[in-house]
């Protein structure tokens, strides 16, 4: 069976693992205290070209951005994203569990536009009944957004500025960050995101790791009593080693770059397989995730051979689905899948 | 440096660590619905004689302990727990974060006696003003306690009676469970636990893993929408098979016990080596935790050569100190800690 | 300065105060346990045509929606409601300062459609990922709604077996409930709102009260220990006499549905008058709040004599505004108001 | 039938429902934007000698005490009580239901004693594991306490003193404010209060009025978007009007002041009947409760004639019973009292 399903169906790469094995008699501190955890975060900031950034690693994505997103907000205050966003849609309520309202506002092709953030909040302060109302106090963007598209530099530029200008924190959901980077039609940086975000998590768990995410406090200050919230909400290993020594070997010799170049390049040359066989795409997308249109004979041919994700309906007839490459996935699957098309 | 720090800041077991390789290239579903997670979810249900016993894995015990208690409480219900709990002392406000306060009351060497727990409820429901107070809704304990005192077959079973008059959950907090169930004088088994428990957890964290617990639900049903909560309180691995593959490993062959057996065996030689030499106890017990009192200057130069736990100051002249032995404290290190005290 | 502001900036009816004035030398028990809540309930039971029902009075209706919403919620549930819902956009965050999504889908008139409903329904349990989603644990209407307008019998029914078919709780939020039951069009009574809902509220802020609201669980059982959450969110009034007098009061001879259809009479009246002067209506309504389009030199020049509410910008030249009766209108002040027109 | 139970079983000062009604055909704004609450407001910033004051009319103590304290603290932060405190006790869990955890302290007599908070505040920060624990994040003491125990000058000093140096916000519960201040042996004035804590209210319910507290914000800033933050939490009533015309009648005139010192008065009257007819008093106080001793043969003689409350059994013969007088109590009711002692 052939996988592009999801690019966290794997395991996780093999330098991960052999580091792993190669400290596993060491005694470390536990919560985050160890040498690797130290040396991960070094690593991150010089990435990030920000010396000054503050590091914390949690476990998942959801516990991440439910921490980063409840801490950083007032009671009264609920956060901007997409409708499309992923603590709006696929999250389970982990942000209101929290207390917090998420104001969904509309997308194109899962990213937030300087027009449509503006346009509500000035439409938010226009209203007279505003007090009475959830405050926008910070905005959630993801890159590359759930429908696998990029924002451009300027589109950052743009969001990052109305943000400045309202006093809203801007924060980067980066589960599949590395895929964004490496993309090649991108002109965003790590650089740029740490200038232009607030606060912006890098995502392991679907880039090389077991599990594991890396938030970066850049131009917020991490919120007061941070490690007692991390703590509260139950993402503080005991064994915080299991985090340090994965991020220390992503960021050691641009691993973390280098395997989501991968990913891309050969999601490269399956969109261009779909593209030559004349196959429609439900969106354009530059990364790791692509969603095409199939007619449904074709899926369920396909589907004894390959595994892949449903996306939606299309009409009678047709189906959107999703092919997703990952660092683990093999040139040799891509073209064995070609042949298959 | 000797480590008997506490049983957290080694790596895994070689097993699951060879287990975790061997599996690495496999494709997996995500969020627990892969093949080992079922496995070990089979061999758990297995080795507490329950068929019926409903199993899900979560990765830490604050998380879980919060997961458990805000699921089975009423809004206008606490959660009972001796004062010195895990939940009531050191995790952050983690049960408070749910919404839920921690009713504490007295213990004895960390253990609720059913005397304080039928005596508590007593005096609740004879209080005129009890529906303005907030209502027992459940009694948290913990196997071995923070103290590394166990209970008795006898003092569970008592308990759980009390319970079950009252119509009260009983949750156990296992996190080092398999060091109280392999304790030389015990007589609780894992199926008394899961008998005279409503639920409970069996750690992996301490005990061999990387992280990971193991909430298994036997005499209460796992609140509606379990998945969900899991979800949206950030303990939903993408990657299920991190925890999925280390509790199918802990639980074959009687790993899990053994690993624990080997803890104990080595808590009890170095328990034995303290009282040949005269030194004073702070507390009984027969886990892996033993709590001696040091003279200040004979603890100084212990800090040399050995990593051990501050608990708490006795007078001008000792300290309490805490010795933790684990699956992998090696008899060597027992016996150059011997030749220091 | 002639008001048609709103519905809540009058005082309260007199026979309130008569009845206030007349007990106020008694002493009587705190919290709700004197004779003259006892008496509301009882009558509210009655006028319900529904002695099974439990009956609570709270104070306000933001106070109201949040307690029995987040009391009937389980934890990984939201409340479904219109977009334009109160709860959706005016209470800021109430509910989701519980812990729980608004669920907000499209509206007709400020109303939910069957149609709606559904097909959200099927929608939601179609997706495959809908464990990862907030699931509908309940449904939350308003009549009249946000806009002044009414269900019909049948609209109602159609809702009521969705959401028995669902098993979602049909909550019914009633702040302005007595202009909707003495609207000339409606053939919804009070008694087909008591069967048809299985939880509403009656509310008397806007009614006639100084303060208070009625809740009443008809087909539904208050949550466990309700008491105790009401108390919890601090909307139990230590002298719960003040609401148990003027719901008693309000329930005696019909007063609530007289003095509600008081204010119908006079909305009819000014409703009439502007459709004879030629104004346009920015939405048909059949209660006690009236939406017209004004241009805005005229709506400057009725601004010096009369307050009425900004509702929205229409275009460049025309503003859309509320003007709203009460039970405390005058039909002096409504010809008053005709004559400016 | 004699009151003495407690001092919310009465209705409204006289004055209150004549303003009620003077002012009850007047079209006000809602939301507390209305003239009298404005000058309540003005009257009340002028009692506590400071102009300079923010000033929030809420509806009831437990819904006052949860916004103030969840809206200072940070999530990983609790509230320090005493163990008797009422938020610890009597307030079904409400400041738990925001997430924070009641630090409860030892008292004496209901008292916070300066040595008590800073040997806490020392050993928690001595505390090796403190950062897996609730951090102390603010003070709250009441004053009369729940033993109708009065802090001197001397004590709120010392306490205000080791609040500004651990940086924690000392909050006062003031339910029975008019009461502390009356009572003949205290040395604390207003304007003491409102310099030596940061945060207070003036209860109006116990003193007066038929609901309704003052929080008065003097050394500390209301929390950003305050005003929000008392909607979300059900605490903004719509006719603000009610709130506001009872807090302008009690600081007009110094009725406030007049009347508590009318309910000492009488307290003072029937502790001396009790002290001279021989009764035995469970705790010493200067202010309107009073703490008696009873035989059992007594009490159930006393029960046929007078309300009194219940506090707790002393031993087989003889129970613990609270008097309480108020504004409302007659001279000639507490000399019907003393015939019958």
């Amino acid at each position: 069976m052939l996988s592009f399903q999801c690019d966290y169906n794997n395991g996780t790469h093999p330098e991960i693992l052999r580091r792993l094995v190669e400290t596993n008699d060491e005694f470390l501190p536990g919560y985050g205290d160890d040498k690797y955890t130290a040396s991960a975060k070094e690593k991150i900031r010089k990435a990030c070209g920000r010396e000054d950034a503050e590091v914390f690693l949690t476990v998942g994505g959801t516990q991440t951005n439910k921490i980063v997103i409840c801490s950083l907000l007032n009671s009264a205050e609920g956060v901007v994203s997409a409708t499309t966003g992923h603590i709006n849609c696929h999250e389970a309520g982990a942000i209101e569990e929290t207390g917090h309202k998420v104001l969904a506002i509309d997308h194109e092709n899962g990213k937030i536009t300087s027009q449509n953030l503006r346009s509500y909040l000035e439409k938010f302060y226009d209203d007279e009944a505003h007090d009475h109302m959830v405050f926008p106090g910070m905005v959630y963007i993801s890159h590359p957004t759930e429908y696998g598209t990029l924002y451009t530099k300027d589109e950052l530029k743009g969001l990052s500025e109305i943000c400045r200008e309202y006093e809203l924190p801007l924060f980067l959901d980066g589960a599949r960050l590395g895929y964004g980077l490496e993309s090649r039609g991108t002109d965003v940086t790590l650089e740029d995101i740490a200038n232009l975000c607030d606060v912006f998590y890098i995502g392991g768990t679907k880039v090389g790791a077991l599990c594991g995410e890396a938030i970066v406090f850049t131009n917020v200050k991490p919120p007061k009593r941070f490690f007692g919230i991390v703590k509260q909400h139950g993402a503080l290993l005991a064994k915080g080693r299991v985090l340090g020594i994965q991020f220390d070997t992503l960021f050691t010799d641009n691993l973390y770059f280098e395997i989501s170049r991968h990913a891309i390049e050969m999601a490269d040359i399956l969109r261009d397989n779909f593209r030559k066989k004349g196959y429609e795409f439900f969106i354009e997308t530059e990364t790791n995730q692509i969603f095409v249109v199939l007619e449904n004979s074709k899926m369920e041919e396909l589907k004894k051979d390959v595994l892949f994700e449903f996306w939606e309906r299309k009409d009678e007839k047709h189906t959107v689905v999703r092919f997703a490459s990952s660092w683990a996935t093999k040139e040799e699957d891509v073209q064995k899948l070609n042949e298959l098309l």
